[in-house]
């Protein structure tokens, strides 16, 4: 089969591999429909998440059909069509029992980062049974592919850590498809308002049509000061980092009310200064998440009652041989005004 | 009236100060019967909390009887003995109303901060009604000087932040007054491990016979090790912060399991590293608060239940004139063994 092999910071080819076999009674081999790219494969990319190694698949989202099951596999058979959870988890250990697939001692964050991923023509997934999502007959399954890591990620690192309530003021800082995933998924709360923070005026007005109530150019504007003026100088309710780097998170710690929640999204790769000289007194609450996957069958349901319409996020479509011009197209977002790429097999 | 006055860092005298009045009718006068010291007057004593100005009267905490209440005072009458909250609270802001009294746009901490204080003859509590409790007959009103700041710090910062629940591990850094008082109150929510950690072995052997199970002297011992070996390299389920330096905090950032929530404490006057590259994807929660007293009611029943015995953190008692002394026993815990001092009118 083809595939997208890293091959250490900077060097990637779409080139034959094996095509992946069973490797454990609860595997199911399944055959990639469609796929996408995340900020998080730039990242890889560039060498950022070192425990990848040369050879491997890269890729971690993606609808597809099944192709072969293990022995143990009950939920699944071939013919299937699934969505592909980023989080493998087996469902047996004291984290899964928890709900925190993200910590599973047997799973976690795999595809594309510790085994082979789904920027291929077919992948190997662990404990099939906790790591899909069967699709729904006559299901949009472009959209579906946000149920992969986008939407979840947004909804549960982003809007259910950062408790967000009816009549709260919210800031999210990053309006890439993460922001605006977690955008989508704020309003099932109906926040009073939403104050979008980008340096990106194409984002930020994409933001504004779906939903931002306030937005804010952080390159143009003094966004302390443009927050401050729209929350009677009291700040916002809940911030929430969609970006991961030090300043963004040191921007919500400045516009966080007295009794607000922190919710981080963002991968870090550098530590950042918390200002508890300053925010000790302040009755905040800050949160990490590595997303669990553990919302994706009730978001489902809201994208089915069109609740929210995450194919929104797509702008770009491509075949799957195509990827390396993806990568090109999603590398360069602002240029080519990208959100979500599609990659089609 | 003779009252303990702040000149400066390092500067303090028991001198003659004029006997409060009434300014306001929500105001009470109330005679000071017990009152105490805080590590936070210390802090204030060394000059780090620079809006407390020359020639304020010190101290946020005490019983006393009431004295005379202005004409809208409805809850209390001369006579009347009382526990004074740290706190001040109108009752009537938005944050009064969502209980964050800490915050109280009329309010929040004011005696011997922004107004003179407890350790004095006489003090006045503004907004009497809501920033003073009844003592129920035949209370040791020694013990319920317990209630104006430490117990419900360490029970509403740490243990209700930090979600004790039965079975946690917990860890409290810092064995000191606030410490004990979160050791105390966290064995309402029966943990299965609770680890103290302190430099001082007289408060960490204060800690063992007040529940703590396990103990970690951190200057003997490698106490990031020591956790991680009693955790079997999992870390804790709550880590909470009684101490207020950046060491304390980062020791949680690395004791803290996968999905554990960080309770800070301690009053800072520095920031410090928070390690988001490391912390992510741990699905943690950090949280700081200013005490609000909106347990202390509750609190009162566990004492007069005797589910917890306060009186226990009593180590030295003073007359209210021997105050520099008894700053001078304080101020030196370690060497006096000294955990709460009680100044008696």
């Amino acid at each position: 089969m083809k595939a997208l092999v890293y091959h250490g910071p900077g060097q990637k080819a779409w080139e034959e591999k094996p095509k992946p076999v069973l490797l454990s009674t609860s595997d199911a081999i399944v055959k990639i429909l469609k796929t996408t790219i995340c900020g998080t494969d730039l990242h890889i990319m560039k060498g950022d998440v070192p425990e990848v190694a040369d050879g491997r698949i890269i890729g971690h989202e993606g609808v597809g059909v099944i192709e072969e099951v293990g022995t143990t596999v009950s939920n699944f058979k071939p013919g299937d069509h699934v969505i592909i959870s980023c989080i493998t988890s087996c469902g047996k250990c004291n984290y899964c029992k928890k709900g925190m697939y993200s910590h599973c001692t047997d799973g976690g964050w795999l595809l594309g980062h510790l085994i082979d991923g789904t920027q291929a023509e077919y992948v190997r997934i662990p404990h099939a049974d906790n790591s899909l999502f069967l699709v729904p007959s006559g299901s949009d399954e472009e959209a579906l592919v946000m149920l992969s890591d986008i939407l979840p990620t947004g909804f549960e690192c982003g809007v259910l850590n950062g408790k967000v309530q009816p009549g709260d003021t919210i800031a999210i800082i990053g309006a890439g498809p993460i922001g605006i995933a977690t955008l989508l998924t704020a309003q099932f709360y109906t926040p009073a308002e939403i104050i979008m923070i980008d340096q990106d005026d194409n984002r930020l007005n994409v933001a504004r049509k779906f939903g931002a109530t306030q937005i804010i150019n952080s390159r143009n504007e003094n966004t302390i000061e443009a927050v401050m003026k729209l929350t009677n100088q009291t700040g916002v309710d809940v911030a929430i980092e969609a970006v991961g780097i030090p300043e963004t998170f040191e921007l919500c710690e400045a516009i966080i009310a007295p009794g607000g929640r922190i919710a981080n999204i963002g991968v870090h790769g550098k530590s950042v200064r918390l200002h508890l000289e300053d925010l000790w007194s302040k009755n905040i609450t800050i949160t990490t998440r590595l997303v669990d996957t553990v919302t994706s069958p009730m978001l489902l349901k809201t994208i089915q009652s069109k609740k929210i319409a995450p194919a929104k996020l797509i702008t770009h479509r491509f075949r799957l041989d195509q990827v390396a011009e993806a990568y090109d197209t999603f590398g360069n977002a602002a240029e080519e005004k990208a959100l979500k790429v599609i990659l089609s097999s």
